[in-house]
């Protein structure tokens, strides 16, 4: 990285579906200079996630679309190099929305967490301890309510959100079954974060499957696919069922919005709740999460795998390659 | 009605969509004697709800199928004309599921109101004071939580439980809009129900009209349908929306079930919440919601219409014609 030049990852053109290498592109700036009160950040490690597929589409969403031309919003943790603060000093590491670029100079009250030196990986705060970890705890205790000896079924369940829902649901006394795509990513189900059951919706037949994982019948379905897991996972609900929506990976295009067997009976005749949740609407409550995740982490409760991506060259496809299922835990992008 | 013959609306075939005149057959049989502590009920009104489809299909529901031969399930209201329980007596008017036939002997425990000499028309426990009345008030208040300003949107709007839904939201402090079919129902809606506006889906486009009748959106959708009528909707739902699915009167069978727009991306992107009830888990609170139900009614702010039919002999096509929508209010079948 040369230190006089900002390399970005930009939005070259607007893709439907989900978003390739093509619909990017890598450019070099000059480095900006923070204004009176900003901080200039020097990314270290940036975030890919599956929401980014949203962010750069057209359709309405949660937020405004990425505009063409513009940076990359993503997650970063990064370290100050030069402050314009007083209470802000070099040195200092932060995670924000500080995007696909080497360089941000940025208003100090867009960072969202200062990091202090508690051993914990760096890179940990932007998965378990980051909005990953911390849309798993909001979603599935404050939407999904377990309760000790309930069952919980989570999709995409060895990725860095599911993940961390089934070790919470474990946490709080629940029996956790994870589904997720291949014998190896099943394996980690089970193995690294203590699924008592993994299903291989590639493998197997998926209503025969739950039915055999989930013989008292599902009581929370956290969501990260929709599709046709949420289809087979639906029938196996019990009375009073929590669904918490958080993702929709197996969907390619929501435009048009693709047809599904129709959830209503379901919902009527289990009064179960279907509900979308996102992580910005706890924004007044994350350093409670934090604060279990981090101390379940030191404990070794918690557990993560991360995908760690070498240089930024590697952003443009990186996205593309979540939704080819190709890797084993959070991915992110070192860059320094 | 002879008083020592008991006529009987049984089933005789099981429909798998809804059921018509043809599945059930009026048979008389001898008048029933009440055991020790059961008490000897004539039905005066017998109840036709949109939700006995469900009681009489196969698949699953959440109360067992009405049995082949079986008398047809069903709300009634009765006088007491024969007792062996110390704390009941002739003369009493109860209500409870004594079924579609001109006689009951029940347990004491299956009564479920004693209606108190109020000067309110008895058949009003069968609607805006029973289930339908009930099932609005819960529905909506509980699982729809509408706040004073909000917009709430029903589906089947001039119906039993629909009109409630309106007049609750209205008392509420909301914005009330019905979709109805025919300018007959849409009439009703705004005139006798005080919605603020009504939407006709025979007519109208049900896009157009909903975005000029909600103006700020959709908060709460109250959904008596399912269907074509619920895919419109949902694409008006404002952010934190709550959908109340109470019935799927527009879905003709569910076995398959059919195929609609997935709702997952707009519960994500709305963080919406989508949630099925059923008046039965509210047997503890009813006396509430019928206190409050009784005294709008009594103040004048709960207005209902009825669709008395006369004779037991129209009970076998009533279901049918409520699917036909032939009916403005409540349906109800006066036997005695």
């Amino acid at each position: 990285m040369k230190n006089d030049v900002n390399r970005q990852v930009v939005l070259k053109s607007r893709p439907t579906g989900i978003p390739q290498a093509e619909h990017f592109e890598l450019v070099e700036r000059p480095l900006p200079a923070p204004g009176d009160g900003q901080v200039l950040v020097r990314n270290l490690y940036l975030s890919v996630d599956p929401a980014m597929r949203g962010w750069v589409n057209a359709v309405a969403n949660y937020s405004e679309p990425v505009p063409l031309g513009g940076v990359m919003r993503a997650a970063t943790l990064g370290r100050i190099v030069e402050t314009r603060h007083p209470h802000w000093k070099a040195g200092d590491v932060v995670t924000g929305m500080f995007g696909w670029q080497d360089f941000a100079a940025v208003d100090v009250a867009d960072v969202q967490v200062k990091i202090s030196d508690d051993g914990t990986p760096l890179s940990a705060w932007l998965g378990v301890l980051g909005t990953n970890g911390l849309t798993a705890y909001f979603g599935l205790l404050d939407a999904g309510q377990p309760k000790p000896g309930e069952t919980v079924v989570v999709s995409t369940a060895a990725g860095a959100v599911g993940s961390c829902v089934g070790q919470i649901a474990k946490i709080k006394g629940c029996r956790t079954v994870g589904i997720a795509g291949g014998a190896a990513k099943t394996a980690l189900c089970r193995d690294a974060f203590g699924f008592d059951a993994a299903v291989d919706y590639k493998q197997d037949d998926l209503d025969t499957a739950l039915r055999a994982a989930c013989p008292k019948g599902i009581d929370v379905y956290f969501d990260n696919t929709a599709g046709k897991i949420s289809d087979a996972v639906l029938k196996h609900l019990n009375v009073h069922a929590r669904v918490v929506i958080c993702g929709t990976a197996s969907v390619a295009s929501w435009d048009p919005i693709p047809l599904g067997p129709r959830v209503e009976r379901h919902l009527l005749v289990k009064r179960a709740r279907m509900q979308g949740i996102l992580i910005f609407d706890y924004a007044e409550r994350l350093d409670e999460g934090r604060a279990d995740l981090a101390r379940w982490v030191r404990e070794g409760k918690m557990r993560y795998r991360e995908d760690i991506l070498d240089g930024i060259e590697q952003a443009p496809d990186a996205i593309a390659g979540l939704y080819r299922g190709e890797n084993l835990g959070k991915r992110l992008i070192k860059i320094a």
